[in-house]
């Protein structure tokens, strides 16, 4: 039953709002890494690639993490970040569409995704075009001009989320090839990526997975098309037989060719920690809590801050897990808030974003929060210049 | 004064001679790291990135590094993998030289390095050839086709390491960019960057720098150009304002550029433990030290073992730090010595390999090391099946 709040840890008398950016440290990741750093590295060493298992842990950990996702064993390989993720994934899905040349995304997408696009589509061969719409509009703006849709499922500043299904039919009925950004969905609401049929999907582990501040990424690919793509990212890890040395590339199996170098042995025993929570933990259980709290949230602050306006979609079947709020004095608001332990975040230009993460948070946590965010703003607690040096990070 | 074995956790009774593919665990490594995990992630969660300096963490322990290659502060950027990292600088290099057409490298290249220029320049605009030859034959294959040479400065295989002032020379007579792979150099011989004049190089740090299995790499990029490149892997951290969120990227200044995604916390913290024993080490001593190590190792296996063959170069200042040796069964033989708790590692195709790290390896463990090797050898010991059936890792 949820929350499972002492498998974390979490600070004394903080209300933690911000699980959306960086997750709570599970309380088993300690030791868990202990040993792995003390026992695994320490004692075996060089042997530890086999014997403990390290080299498997990308495909492994990747399983570990496919239920929450709708996914099945051998699609997800885990490592890298969600930056190289996407590179490898825009690539993996233009070499699937050689004769089209759009890359159509939105600007509700995470900056970084459009970055990576980017640098990759002015270096590859061919005159390639990033179209940006607007997130209502990417529906109509599919097209058969279009290679790759690439969406980020949910909106990082207003927890707007598209309809995956939807969307993704509509892209495969323009022979397009459907790649989604799972940063603020794995973990927070019911995705079924085989259930809606895209090629590609990529996320973190950061953020609702709880795995600690710079986790591996994760990408997803459909198995009827993982052995077409010839990967751009071709590390000796990815290779049909690494160790065999050859001077030429030859790209393995299904997702094995999505591994580029070593793994970060260390981040990944954290991952495991992190991922192991999850088992009997039922997403759609879940899902139900993550909209009782945040209905419960907006209902309270509308009720008691009046001068704050809701920015994510009132209906909760269009919003993730998260909550913003637009406040002209928003930057110097959530200071004051996190200076009081109740822990938001600030997206530009005004907004104050709250996470919503059932495994750690209940209804008692939310009211406290609203407790101190109406005195925040009632009080004009915010308007003080302290308040207005400090900078905030996803 | 070395060895310096305190500093680090070595197995009771284990001869590690293979410090080349995985150093051993500092001891201060657990400590920093349990630090950072429940100290930093537990108690301060999503503002660890500013109050703890995790977003700095990529050009400070770039500077940490700096001086064991001879580079100044701020020319150094840590994350990511060492594949990443090559195809991130391959990239930078080609785009310095627009008008020409092959990247030069030789057989003893370190696969994944080929792999990542195949993977980069059959996907990129341009009609690119990656050029192969004998390590013996680069300086006078570098001519004025040449966009990029590159290369591993220390073969994986047989320690021959090439004069990194003398072929950068020629590469810039003939107007190409240099990028040296310094993976079997960082920490194990004198390098100076900054004296050789390469535009680029890049590196691990589990290997003579002991960061641990998956540690983050590195990128050097010479000042004066680090500006001129137009990165490839555009991510957000490497934006000049990421956190304006900004639709289009923007490069960052100097090495900002260079980095991608999240920086991986934890493993960065291990590596801060692992950089910081080489404080006050002269890598004058550590070379010297190695070279007596060395020296010492073949001198007695060539008396007590004549059926092995030395592949290295017999002359040190051609050789890096570690010994190879060729032997028939050299494979069931490493199985052999490593189940007697002396490790070394083998490669294709009958290569025995010993790394000699002078931070916690002094004559008694290699005089020890060659009275189980030869008695290995002589007794035949490796003539059991048991032996044909491990997997070796670099």
């Amino acid at each position: 039953m949820l929350p499972i709040k002492h498998q974390f840890h979490l600070p004394k008398d903080m209300i933690y709002l911000d699980g959306n950016s960086l997750g709570p440290l599970p309380v088993a990741a300690l030791k868990q890494t202990a040993a792995v750093i003390q026992d695994q590295w320490g004692e075996h060493l060089i042997t530890g690639w086999n014997r403990d298992g390290w080299m498997q842990q990308p495909g492994s950990l990747g399983n570990a993490l496919a239920p929450i996702i709708g996914a099945s064993n051998d699609t997800i390989m885990v490592g890298d970040t969600l930056s190289i993720k996407v590179f490898q994934a825009v690539s993996a899905a233009l070499s699937l569409r050689p004769d089209r040349r759009v890359v159509l995304s939105d600007s509700g997408n995470f900056p970084t995704d459009l970055y990576m696009a980017e640098g990759l589509m002015s270096h590859i061969n061919g005159d390639y075009e990033l179209k940006i719409v607007d997130p209502e509009e990417v529906r109509d703006a599919i097209d058969e001009s279009v290679a790759v849709v690439m969406l980020t499922h949910i909106d990082y500043r207003t927890g707007r989320m598209h309809d995956m299904q939807n969307i993704t039919a509509a892209a495969h009925q323009a022979g397009a090839v459907m790649l989604w950004d799972l940063a603020h969905s794995a973990g927070a609401v019911v995705v079924d990526v085989e259930a809606c049929g895209c090629e590609f999907a990529v996320g973190c582990t950061y953020k609702y997975l709880n795995a600690g501040p710079g986790a591996p990424a994760f990408i997803y690919a459909r198995p009827d098309i993982a052995d077409q793509v010839q990967p751009i990212l071709s590390g000796w890890l990815g290779h049909d037989a690494p160790f065999a040395f050859e001077p030429q590339y030859r790209p393995g199996q299904q997702m094995e060719r999505f591994r580029v170098g070593t793994p970060p042995v260390i981040q990944m025993a954290v991952l495991e920690s992190a991922l192991a929570v999850w088992q009997g933990i039922s997403m759609h259980d879940v899902r139900q809590r993550s909209v009782e709290l945040s209905e419960l949230f907006i209902q309270l602050v509308e009720q008691r801050c009046p001068s704050l306006e809701l920015v994510s979609p009132r209906n909760s079947a269009e919003r993730g897990s998260q909550v913003s709020f637009a406040f002209e004095n928003g930057y110097a608001a959530m200071q004051a808030l996190i200076d009081r332990k109740v822990i938001g975040d600030f997206r530009q230009p005004n907004l104050m974003r709250f996470g919503f993460t059932p495994l750690y948070t209940d209804e008692h946590d939310v009211t406290q929060a609203v407790d101190v965010l109406a005195d925040v703003i009632e009080n004009r607690l915010w308007d003080n210049p302290i308040y207005l040096t400090v900078k905030a990070v996803t």
